[in-house]
This record gives C-alpha cells, sequence and structure tokens, in this order.
C-alpha cells in the first residue's frame, strides 16, 4: 500500500519520523503503535493524496486509493471485531486531519462516522445503553451536517444551528446540561437536525456508511484550505503545500458512562514548564468536549480519585513518551469503561518562559546537550520571557479572576468581535478580544489583540492554545464574565457588585495570575529567570556573530547592556535634536539665510549634543559606539500647524509668514527619496562637522575621566561613493581636531541603504572602515515601497499570499537580500577586513538574522528588547550552519 | 625634449595625432606647419605639465621644464631672427591655452608678451610706427593686468577698468574709436593702466620679459580650473583631468597698418553647411578683436579686393586644409604687411542644420564613407532641426534685424543679466537674454536661455560661437538695440518708431533670418531637408536596435511615425484619464465604496479608452503598440483645493466633506513609493479588467477593419512575480473575451523600474514575453532619489562634480546601469527570446542609447521629437560596436 498507511495491534507502517507523509498525529499514532502503547487501530491516508488533491481538485483521488482504504478499514475490522456499517457489530471511526506542521483546531474533525439508524441500534444494544448510543448519533449528524454538508452559524454572532436545536431540546425536555438530556430528547435531536440539514441543503443526511467515509475524507482534505488554516499557516510561516494527512481510527468512547472520560494532558506545565503532569479532563465526554470549551473540565490529577487504573497508566505512558520523544509532550486520551486509550502525543505548545525552562532542565535531567537545547529556543518566543509584569508593590484590587491560560500582562481597550479586533488594531489601538469563548475563526481577531479573556473555556481550550502558541497574555473561564457581543456589553458580577462594561472601556489582564482589572495597572520590566541565564551562556558560547543595539540614549543603552548588548550599533542623533529645549536651536539652524546663521545656532546645540554622548560612552564604557550623523529631511523639525508656526515665530522673532515659507518651501513630494541623509551634509557641511566635533570633544572629556570609547562615525544614505570619500575627509578633520591631543583610534563607515550604494559597493569600501545594511531604506527603495503608506495594500498581498510576509518584519531574502549579498562581497573585495552589521528592524527577527549569518555579518544590532532574540538566533544559525 | 615640443620653420615635433599631448591648437599648428603652411614659430608646453601643476599646485613646475622652454625660446629666435627682451630686434610672443577639447574663450590667451618700454621703442623704431608699437604695448598691459594680475570688472554688470580708461581717453582725445587714438594718447593709456593695476593690486607691472613669459604661463594652466572653463566642461562633458597645453609662438601683427588684417573664417558656412569660405576680418586689429566683438567685422569676401594676394592664399590654404582634415575647418588668420599666417586650424562648430549637410556633402564629394559620415553626427545636436520655426504663413513685422548667429526660433521673456537668466528657468520660464554684447562669464545663462539676443558681435563672436554649440537660437549685431542692464530696460529703435522694452515682456527672435518681433509669433514643425533624409537612410541601414516612441494620443504617434518611430513603446493610459469629460467618471470610480460601485464608474470610462485605442491602432497601422495599464497613484486624479472639492462634490451628488475625507484617507507620505502601478490592480483588478476590455475591443474593431494591430499589455511597477503572474492571467482572461472570435496574436509584458525587479528577473520573465526598463523610477529607486525633490540638491551635486552628470539625464552606467544588466541577463536566462527595451526618459539621450545597444536591447522608446536622434545613437553604438 503507497498512499495509505496502517496502525494499531502493535505495529504500524511507519512512525514517528515519517511526519512529512503521516502528518504530525499519523506519524505519532504510529510510533505509540510501534512502542505498544493503547492506541486504538486506524490508518492514515498520506499527504501524497492531499497534493494529488490539490493539484487536480477536490475529490479527485489517485485512483487506487479507494482499494488501498477498503483494505485498511478491512484490517481495523478485524483487529476491533466489529465491521463498517454492521447492524450487530457495526464499527464506529473518528476521521481527523493531521498536517506534518502542528495547526491545533484549524482543519476539520468527525467522530462516531458510521451511524445511522441500523447501526445507532446495533450501538445501542451491544452497549446496554441506548441513551449513549443516540449522544453518539446526534454529535455524529451535527459533526457531519456542520463539517461535510455546511450548515454554520449564519454569522459571526450567531450560534450553530444545531447548538440552537440542541438549546431548545434543553428547555422543552427541562434540562441544564447536555447530558441531562435523555434517549427521547437525543432522538428527536437527531430528527430535528436532519430536518434543518434538508430544509438549509436540500440534501439528505447519507445513511450509507461509505458514503458518509468518503464525504469526511473530503472535507478534511478540502479544509485544509478555509480561511483559518490559510491564515494560521501565514502566521506561522508554513507552507501551503506540504498538506495534511487524514486519519481514520476506531472509535473508543468516553461517554459510555462515569468510567468513561476524555481528556488532554501536558507531561509538563505548559505555562511555566514545571515538571508536573498538568491536564483536564471530562467524564462521560467525547474528545472535542474539551478543547470546544463547552464543558469546564476538571484537573487530570482529580482522575487518580475517581479513574485509578486509567489515570496510573496515563502517568507511566506520559513518562515513557517524554523520554522516548525527548521533549514536553501534549497527550489526548479517552477511558472507555476504565481503560485508558492514547489517541495522540505531539510536542507541546509552551509559552516563552516554559519554553526556556523545558529546555534547560532537559539538559540537567541528560536528554538534550545544552547545543540541542538552543536549538530548540524558538527566539521569537523569548520576547514573552522579556516583557513587562504587573507591578507587585502597586497592584490594584482585582475585579474578577479566570484560568491562568497564557503568562504576561496586557493592557488594552475591549472589543467584542474577532472583526473589531482587528479593525481597531489596524487604527493603532491595543485592544482585548473578550468573548464568551472563541472559535478557530475568531484567530484573526486574537492576533490583533494584546490579551484575550473568555468567559468560558478551560487551561486547553481553544483561547488558551492558540494564545499561548503566539505568547499573547491569556485569561479563560473567567466565570464572573458576561458578555453581549451584538450589543457591545459585558457585565462583570462578583466582589459585591456588577460592573457594566462596554466596547472601547480599557482593563488589565494578569495571565500569569488569570486576575482582571478595570482600567490601566502599573506594569514593571521582565524579571529574567536564572534558567534563562543559564541558557544565554550556552547561546553565547555557540554563536559567533556579535549583537549590538539601537539605542540613541542613556536608558535605552543601560537597558540594551543588561540584556547582553556587545556594542550600539545605531545611535540615531536626530532623536537628540527633538528634545524640547534643542528643536528651538534645531529651527533658528534651519530657518538661517546662510551658513552663518547655520553655525550660530548649531553652537547652541554643540554642548547638548556633546552631553548626550559623553553620556553614551559612559554607559557603553569599553564597547563600541556607532553614531550615525545627522539622517531625517529638515522638514521634520519644523513646525507644521498655523499654531505651532505661530509659537515658534515668536520664540525666534520672526514672521509667522516667513516661517510658513520656509516649512513651504523644504516641503517635499516623496521625502523618503529627498534632501537627506548624507546629502545633507554635502549642502550644509557645517552641521556634520558641528556633530563630529561634539562626538569628539565628548570622547576626549571621557578618555580623560578613564572611560575607555569606540567612536564609529556613520554617514547615512550614501549613493555614491565619492560623497563618502568628502565626508570621510570632513569628518576626520573635525575629529581630529576635536580630539586634539588625546590619542584614540576612531573608525569612520557607512549605511548602505539604497540600492545603488550596493552595487558600487567595491568602491564605497574604499572610504569605508565598516558597512552598516539600513534594510528599513534599502527594503523600501528595492521594492519601491513606502513603509508608511504600504499599509493600504500590503495587507491584501500578504493575505493574498502575494508575497510571503511583510518585508519590513521579515528580511526578503531573494531582492534584498540578494543585493545586500553583493554589497557584502563587493565591500570585500576591495577591503577584505571591512566589518559588516545591520542596523535595520530586521536585526532583531530571528529569521532575518540568521539570514546575516549566512552571508558573513559580523553583527546585527537591535532594540534593547530583542537583543536576547538575536542572541538566541545568532547561536542557532552558527549551530545550523556548523552542522 | 620632453616637455616642450617645437613647430616653425616647415617641421614639427608632432601633429594633428597628437592632440592628448599638445591640446588641438598645438597639434594642428604642429601639422600645418609640417605640411608647409605659414605659421609663425612657436612651441608647445604640453598637457603633461597641465597634470604636473594640478597634482602639485599652480607654479610648481617639472624641474626640466625651465632649461626646456629656454631652448625652445632659443629656436624660435633663430627662425624669426629676433631676440626676447632685446633692444633691437625684440621678439614678442602670444601665449595661449590649448586642451584636447575645444573649448572656444574658455581660458585665457595674452598677446604682444616681452614688450616693456625698452623693447616698445625698438619695436617703433624697426617698424617704423610708433603709434604701432604703442598699441601693442597697450594691449598687452591691459592683457596682463586682466589676465595674469586679476584686475577684473568689480561686478557683472560693470566695465573691466581698463575699457573704462580707454573710454575715458577716447573722450578726452575726442577720439570715437579705438583706432583713432594717437600715440600720445596711447602713452597715457599703458601709463594709466600699470597706475591702475598697482592700485588695484599693490604690484608693479613686471618689465623683466621672462617675468612676463612665466607669469602669462602660469595664468593659462591656472585658467583651466576658472569656473566658467569648469562649467564649460561639465556641460559638454570633458574630462577636468586632461588638462590644457601653452603655446607660446612668434607674434605676427594684424595692427601695424592698412596692409594688415586679423580673421577668423569657415570653411564651409556654419549655419547652413553650404560650401563657401564664410568668415569675417578687420583691417588693422589684432586677433582678440574679432572674437571679442568690439569692432563688427567685414564679410572675408570682402578681401579679395583689400588684400587680394592673402585672400587668395587662404582660399587655397582653406581647401587644403578642408581635404587633409576630411572636415569643415574653423581657421584663424592674421595678414602682416600684405602676407597671410594661420594662427589656428581646427574641426569648426556648427549648428545641427550644418552639421547634416556637411556630412552629407562630405560623402559625396568623396571624403567621407556613409557610416564615417553618420558617425560624425552628435545625436543630441539634431534636436536643433527638429525644432519648430517661425510660421512662414502668418509672419508677424519684425522690429528690428541683427545678424543670423545661430539659426531657429525662440520665444521667452526678457532678461538681462546672467544670473537673472538661471534664476528664472529655475522657476520654469522660458527666458531670452539680452546683452550688449555676451563674455564667457555669461555661459550659465546663455545654457539657461530658449535663446540669446545682442546688439554688438558679429556671426564668429563670442555669443555666436557659444550659441552655436549650444544649438541655441542667437541673433547678433541687432544694431537698433540699446540695453540698460541695471535699469533692467532696453529700447528697439528703427522701423519709426522706439519702443520700450523691460524685464519679463516677451519677444521671439528667429536665428535663421536675425529677425526680432515683439511677443509670440506663431510656429509650424521643423522641415526635414532632403540630406537628413540621405543620412537618416545610411543611419537605418547601419543600426540593429529598432526605436520606438513614447506617445499617449494620435497627434504624438503621427508625428513620431514621421520621424521614423518603428512602434509605440510607452503608451501612458492614464493620461487619456485626465481629460476633462473623463475625469469624472474616474473620480465617481474612485469615491466608490465598493466593487460595484468602481465598475459602475468604469463602465462609463469603459468606450471612451476603447476609442482612444482604436485611434492610436489605427495611427501605428502594421507597427506595434505597448500599452501601459494605469500607473499613477489614485489621489492624483483626485481635486485638491476646496473650490475642486465643491465643484467634484456637486458634480457627484456627494457631500464635499465625504470627498475631502476622501481625498485625505488617499494621500501619501512617499507617493512615488505609495499605492500605485500594479499595486493597484492586485487590489482593484476590475480596473486593469476594463482598460483590457477596451483594448481588445478596439482591437477586434480595427482588424474588423483591415488595420494591423500589434497590441503589447505591459504591467507596470512588479516588485514579485507573483504579481506578474497573477496580472497575466487576468489580462489573458480579459483580452482573450474581449477579442471573441478575433484571431490576434498579442502579448504581455512588464515594465522593469525597481531595483527588485532587477534581481529577480529570471522569475519574473517565466510570465513576462517582454520587458520594458522604465528607467526614471529605477533612477529613483536605485538612488533613493525622487525627481520632484531633487532639484534641492542636485545641481550642487552636479557643479561640485560629486556625481558627473544629472542621473535622471543620462542613464548612470555604474548603478541603474548594473542593476539593467543583471535584469537582462536574468530575464534571458529563464526566457532566451525576451524582447527588451526601454521606455524612460534616457531612450532618447544618445549616450543612454549607445549604453542600452551594448546591454543588448531590442529597442528604445522616446518622445517623438527625440526619434531620429535616438537612431543616430543606435546607429553610432552599432558602428562603434562593429569597430
Amino acid at each position: 500500500m503507497k498512499l495509505v498507511k496502517q496502525f494499531g495491534g502493535g505495529t504500524a507502517d511507519g512512525g514517528a519520523k515519517d511526519k512529512a507523509l503521516l502528518g504530525g498525529k499519523g506519524a505519532n499514532l504510529a510510533e505509540m503503535a510501534s512502542l505498544g502503547m493503547p492506541v486504538p487501530p486506524g490508518f492514515t491516508i498520506t499527504t501524497d493524496v492531499a497534493r494529488h488533491v490539490m493539484a487536480n481538485g477536490v475529490g479527485n483521488y489517485p485512483a487506487e486509493l479507494a482499494a488501498e482504504v477498503e483494505q485498511a478499514l478491512a484490517k481495523v475490522e478485524a483487529l476491533t471485531g466489529n465491521k463498517f456499517g454492521d447492524g450487530t457489530a457495526p464499527l464506529l471511526v473518528s476521521v481527523r486531519s493531521g498536517a506534518p506542521a502542528s495547526m491545533p483546531g484549524m482543519m476539520d474533525t468527525i467522530l462516531n462516522l458510521g451511524l445511522n439508524d441500523t447501526t445507532v441500534a446495533a450501538l445501542a444494544a451491544r452497549s446496554g445503553n441506548a441513551r449513549f448510543a443516540w449522544d453518539c448519533y446526534r454529535r455524529f449528524v451535527a459533526m457531519y451536517g456542520e463539517v461535510v454538508m455546511g450548515v454554520v452559524a449564519p454569522s459571526e454572532d450567531a450560534e450553530v444551528p444545531f447548538d440552537r436545536i440542541l438549546d431548545e431540546l434543553k428547555r422543552e425536555h427541562r434540562a441544564n446540561r447536555d447530558q441531562d438530556l435523555d434517549e427521547v430528547a437525543l432522538r428527536a435531536a437527531v430528527k430535528r437536525f436532519k430536518a434543518e440539514i434538508k430544509s438549509v441543503t436540500g440534501q439528505d443526511f447519507p445513511d450509507d456508511v461509505k458514503t458518509q467515509l468518503w464525504g469526511a475524507i473530503g472535507a478534511v482534505f478540502a479544509s485544509w484550505s478555509n480561511p483559518r488554516a490559510d491564515f494560521y499557516r501565514k502566521m506561522h510561516g508554513i507552507s501551503a503545500t506540504i498538506g495534511t494527512a487524514v486519519n481514520v481510527q476506531a472509535m473508543v468512547f468516553g461517554n459510555l458512562g462515569e468510567d468513561c472520560a476524555t481528556g488532554v494532558a501536558f507531561t509538563r506545565n505548559p505555562a511555566t514548564g514545571t515538571k508536573e503532569l498538568y491536564g483536564e479532563y471530562l467524564t462521560n465526554a467525547q474528545g472535542e468536549d474539551i478543547v470546544a470549551g463547552i464543558r469546564t473540565p476538571e484537573p487530570v490529577a482529580e482522575m487518580a480519585k475517581r479513574l485509578p487504573q486509567a489515570h496510573a497508566d496515563l502517568v507511566r505512558l506520559a513518562e515513557q513518551l517524554e523520554q522516548h520523544f525527548r521533549d514536553m509532550q501534549d497527550l489526548e486520551f479517552t477511558v472507555q469503561s476504565g481503560t485508558l486509550f492514547m489517541l495522540q502525543a505531539r510536542s507541546g505548545k509552551r509559552t516563552g518562559k516554559a519554553m526556556v525552562k523545558v529546555a534547560v532542565d532537559l539538559v540537567g535531567e541528560g536528554m538534550l546537550t545544552p547545543n540541542q537545547a538552543v536549538l530548540r529556543i524558538d527566539p521569537a518566543k523569548l520576547d514573552e520571557v522579556l516583557h513587562p509584569t504587573i507591578d507587585p508593590k502597586a497592584r490594584p484590587p482585582a475585579v474578577a479572576k479566570g484560568l491562568p491560560a497564557s503568562p504576561g500582562a496586557a493592557i488594552g481597550r475591549i472589543v467584542f468581535t474577532a472583526n473589531a479586533a482587528e479593525e481597531w488594531a489596524n487604527k493603532g489601538e491595543r485592544v482585548i478580544l473578550v468573548r464568551t469563548d472563541t472559535s478557530p475563526e475568531d484567530i484573526h481577531g486574537m492576533k490583533a489583540a494584546v490579551g484575550i479573556l473568555t468567559a468560558r473555556g478551560g487551561m486547553t481550550s481553544h483561547s488558551a492554545v492558540v494564545a499561548r502558541g503566539m505568547g499573547k497574555c491569556c485569561v479563560t473561564a473567567c466565570t464572573a464574565l458576561r458578555v453581549d457581543a451584538p450589543k457591545k456589553t459585558a457585565t462583570i458580577s462578583g466582589t459585591g457588585q456588577t460592573r457594566n462594561l462596554k466596547e472601547g472601556d480599557t482593563i488589565t489582564l494578569d495571565g500569569s495570575s488569570g486576575e482582571v482589572f478595570l482600567g490601566s495597572a502599573p506594569l514593571v520590566p521582565a524579571q529574567l529567570g536564572a534558567e534563562l541565564g543559564t541558557l544565554m551562556e550556552w547561546v553565547d558560547a555557540a554563536r559567533t556573530m556579535r549583537v549590538r543595539t539601537n539605542a540613541d540614549t542613556p536608558t535605552d543603552a543601560r537597558t540594551a547592556r543588561s540584556f547582553g548588548a556587545e556594542g550600539i550599533g545605531l545611535c540615531r542623533t536626530e532623536h537628540m535634536f527633538f528634545q524640547p529645549e534643542r528643536i528651538l536651536a534645531v529651527r533658528e539652524m534651519i530657518l538661517a539665510a546662510d551658513e552663518a546663521g547655520r553655525r550660530t545656532a548649531l553652537a547652541k546645540i554643540l554642548p547638548m549634543q556633546k552631553s548626550d554622548f559623553a553620556e553614551l560612552f559612559r554607559v557603553m564604557d569599553g564597547l563600541p559606539v556607532t553614531i550615525r550623523l545627522l539622517d531625517p529631511p529638515l522638514h521634520e523639525f519644523l513646525p507644521h500647524t498655523p499654531q505651532e508656526i505661530e509659537e515658534v515665530a515668536q520664540s525666534l522673532g520672526k514672521s509667522a509668514s516667513a516661517i510658513a515659507a520656509k516649512v513651504s518651501e523644504l516641503s517635499e513630494a516623496n521625502p523618503m527619496l529627498g534632501h537627506r541623509g548624507c546629502r545633507l551634509a554635502i549642502t550644509y557641511p557645517e552641521i556634520y562637522e558641528t556633530q563630529v566635533q561634539a562626538i569628539g570633544e565628548a570622547a576626549a572629556e571621557c578618555v580623560a575621566a578613564g572611560v575607555v570609547v569606540k567612536p564609529e562615525i556613520m554617514i547615512p544614505l550614501v549613493m555614491v561613493p565619492e560623497e563618502l570619500k568628502r565626508l570621510r575627509a570632513l569628518v576626520t578633520r573635525a575629529m581630529d581636531q576635536a580630539l586634539g591631543a588625546t590619542k584614540l583610534p576612531y573608525t569612520v563607515g557607512t549605511m548602505i541603504e539604497l540600492p545603488r550604494a550596493c552595487v558600487v559597493a567595491d568602491r564605497i569600501a574604499e572610504h569605508a572602515d565598516f558597512f552598516s545594511f539600513g534594510t528599513n531604506d534599502l527594503t523600501q527603495t528595492t521594492f519601491g515601497l513606502s513603509r508608511d503608506d504600504a499599509g493600504r495594500f500590503l495587507p491584501a498581498y500578504i493575505d493574498g499570499g502575494v508575497v510571503p510576509n511583510d518585508p519590513f518584519a521579515v528580511l526578503d531574502p531573494e531582492g534584498v537580500g540578494a543585493l545586500i549579498e553583493l554589497g557584502v562581497r563587493g565591500g570585500r573585495s576591495t577591503r577584505p577586513d571591512l566589518k559588516v552589521g545591520i542596523c535595520g528592524e530586521h536585526g532583531g527577527e530571528p529569521s532575518s538574522v540568521e539570514l546575516c549569518h549566512r552571508m558573513g555579518f559580523d553583527y546585527v544590532s537591535c532594540s534593547p528588547f530583542r537583543v536576547p532574540i538575536a542572541r538566541v538566533a545568532a547561536a542557532r544559525a552558527a549551530l545550523l550552519d556548523g552542522k
């Protein structure tokens, strides 16, 4: 058999290594079956079939598939002793997706397949439990109706029709919960569900079990392309061409009675990383009840009392699986009549904090080497660990408490739908998505939000799993919360009163404690734990690239140094110009009629810049500091509204109309491509002269005070070698004069941020000690794409798959990367010792850092909070390179 | 001797082939001397010395130079029998510059060097003409004082002090003209000149003749770097490192009496190309009197009567030199006591019309092959031939008439200084520079002006020579004109009345007739002569690249076709959108709330676009037509002032505030890099669908009417292959649908105008039948340089030599060119039959066209009037390539 692989009965075709073909779920089911674990028998239709379907259209299978499925089904029948569609001993199966990459909840699942009016009677007879049989049947009809036949909620805020019907039945039968519905009610449910399907689709629910099976297989393959799966793949960078496998597996039943259960468990705590069997289960329930978050489940530890043998088996198998896979596992299980069955084992998703702790602990437990532990770190997830938490010393009283589903603190304005979250976020608002519960359709809203709060669900519900995957703060099962999404209001009752919330109100969530606060709570920076320190030692031992920081202020520089920055890669001097007491002098310089006037104004700025630089040199004592000379167009410093113009006119003793005229004269059609960067210094050399004088005098002063100063002076926006040649001469002259008798080596280099600079890098390097690739502007010019304007169409490009991701977030390897390589090669051809770095925002993005490593960079520079991320990314790149 | 080369006495060190070392003047003096022509003996200090001076500073010469000059001077003394500084038979010399490239009037010359109070007496005695001797002396002191000692006019509008003193003397001595001053007056002039020098510089005029000689040599070398020479080199693309030679030559005197003369002559008419000895002379004058334009000279033909032998010799030598050099010659000569001496021969500058006629005639006379004739054509100068002239059927009465110094018609507003000309031109005004006479200092104003009118000067005066070189219309010696530059007024008297003109008034010049008109005269397109037709046949036989045109309207297309365009390379569809009756529908489309609204508006635009395309297809019957789909950002079509917004609001029945909100929403920080080009079609596919439908339906209609239609549909601003892949599918679908049953091949290609597109050209070519390099935008993005904003600093870059020229005028070979080569190579690597062209404005600039040829382009496309220029440039490139 080539397209269908069997598992169960102590053997399997393939195992964990075959994820690409069998998908993650199928591969691990096979692995567990081979290990002799209690896995219900079944088979996996491979991803080869998925690719065939993608190429040929839904429902078009390879010719041999039907026969292989028949053969595999026969094997399952033999192993279980039941027969598919049989009127006496019917085989029921689950049909589940399982892609090579984990996409929890994104695709479809169908349970209890094989039931019809005949087999349900047989199931009732064999189980001796007619209510159970009809409960399975109503679940199956609803799932099949929704997934295969397309009977879904008519709008985002409406209920699925089957849920509505179930609610009606509960009212009619005075039942509080689903499990309180009796056989009669469930028979009615099946009947009404079928009628609803007929009414909505015009088609009958299929009684033929083979028809059911192929319908389900087709729907699972089709669900690969549903919008939420698409979105998830884009967000996580999963290729759309890998496809999903389909797993068909004999059913075991967690809803056969009170000695039955279904549950999920992690071998370690996925929020903290603590070594403990951590999970939840529900008695008398089927698998989807847990992740769907409809009922609030109990902790797995409770199972020890109520299902002791199954609990003991689970503990033993969990330990065995973790040792086997050398990683924290996420398990799904079902207990049928007291017996444990394993339905899934996979690497568990975890928070950044848990990621670090698990990796370090696994080294301590001898399961991994330090380098293997480093490669287990997702650098992007480290971000969470570095983020602020609520100040313990000024913690306000909480108004409610739910489950701490994903840690961290979040402050934002509340919205009640995923669409609203996205709209508000696009306008620059930080929002918290507040829902009764989230569904996979909400994923774009969860991504847009800074935090998620739900009334229902548990630690392993959809919201919790997805939020942890995104590193977003999340509180679930906040039972005090009632949401009325259509009215855009909510209430929080408890602590003696009911508070009304409406769209736009600000709240704070603590995802580590599960607490909810009204308004903005005070935050403090993240405390880095001991495990992170240990990990970063391994990281620094592994990497070859240096990591610097982009810092304009002593505060930023101090933060970055505490995060391990090995120097400043970009100090933007213009940010110093914007401070209120300086901007007036800057404006005076811009408005001056001639060079003499400009020099007078610059003389006022000089001492301020000098003290800025001196402070930076002191903070970075012993480390290199790259200072970029003035870059933005001068009009950025001028006032623009009539009122501002009037104020400036009064301060400078000029007429408002003269200032307005200058503002208008300096305005540009495309300021990004205008009179900025070193072009300013070609026309007004005195600006750079003054800045270099401030650098030199500050350096001399610090050297005299015993500080080790390593200045690197950087010229921005060079397009032709002649610019750098002239400005290098200017810088050297001004620097040597300012240093006077102080002997201090310094270097002069340039930003490479224009395509032309990459092309003529060999000749630019004749005048440069270093290149620092300014990938923000290089991306803008290479793509012809203004970052300020791209918001109008770039999202459509990303959503539509025209570009794989935002080139301002992830360095474009094919276009911008190719020009950078040209630049590095060119530069080193004339100057083999040229130092090469990056100071665009890509310097803190893991895949971009890895690209820089492959291109032979000496260092990356990024914002202070991303320094540890860049260190890890650099280490991973070095380790992957050394493989 | 290595640094100094001798000529005269029938032999010479070197000849015409040694221009790089001897300069043009020195090389041709040597050549003429070797041919046995009457050349006064002398020597040339080579350009090697100039380069030594440039490297080591003014006055720093190679050690061996002094001895070599002594030796050469001794040889001149031997050949003339006179001795430098001798009290009895003094040798006088001229010292003149002479660069490898012709730079007429840009550097300095000194005549009569070797005179002092002793030698002037000897000269008086030997010539028997004391007045002559003192005339030479006063000329020498004035020239030396100005050129070597720096006594110059204190401001642009002021007189040189020596001219002022001479005017005073003329008043005192009641003399009308310089030649009316007697010996006494001239002695007084010398005395006062020396006093002026002492007073201005604090230094004595040097009596020592060797000091004089080295002073003059130093001044000539230094004049290489004066601002007007710098400007001239930049304008003509002459390298600053080639340096000038210095020619020291025994004086012959045209001012020794009435049988003496000095003159210049062309072997053919430099304005029309007619074969005739064409020139001017002045009796009893020195060389500089002619080109300085102080006295109005007589036509050379008159010499036959007054100096018959000299005239006959001149005619004979002129013929001989033209045959020898196989080109029209520009000659300088002096007649001393009836004997002709040749002082210079060089290729004559000529108008575009003369250039064409001379080249074609020389082929007819057997001196050149057709291909050699094509290589003699400066494509840029053809521009003049193609420009409009005054409509002969509606010619207004002229108010004055001068000499037709440089042909063509010019309409502009008058200014009276070169600085004003430049200022007004920078503001976008077309100006005519009106001067009593121009001097080399006016060159930047002449460049800025569209035409030049002077009261003095002749056909070979400075204004005339420079204007012809620039291809500008010029009228000189307009004696009815009186200019008062400081008051910014002028008068034209004659035709019965005096008319007052002031700065800003509009006049029209006819440079072919010498006539001046008030206001704007009606113009008609250029009439292409038979010679041009012949030349273009040779051109088309020689070239391998096709030449197309950029044309948006049937009128442009018709003009271009008449100029030989072989298709349309760029039809910008947006220009059609701007027409008044259409813009409303376009705005309705932009303001529509959704796709349905946009489609409704587009349906109104469809029939108009369709008829545009049909008309273009008919005009270009049989030739390819490349249509670029919509490119500019949509906000360009919206109203911007409150009044316009109000008008549009009323027309569309919307509120002004809603329209203002949309205008504000669509405004962009950097529109050049914004939501434009194919990005519009990725977000609003219906726009391109409609345009393609219009193209397809128009094509089908034309095919049915028997027109041969070759549509090429072009997608702008592609940055990633996926854009083109999708839009090609869209275009193909819409086109096939619109064509219906009409069988018509068409192609789909793309602009390559972003650096990223060049880098990933291999993959873009998978979806493209052709690439058209949009070098305007490619230059903007490669340099990071907005064309709209560069005016603020690019002139400083060009003037300061940071960049060699304006990259928007001349395609940058190192940066943009390298990316284009990458793009061509990449594109043809996946698609060997890829058609490659250029449609930026560089497509009509000769050096850029030659670069395109070298890079393997199939065609260039340019504006209609530049089509012949591009054809010639393409032919030259092919001929140079084949060498």
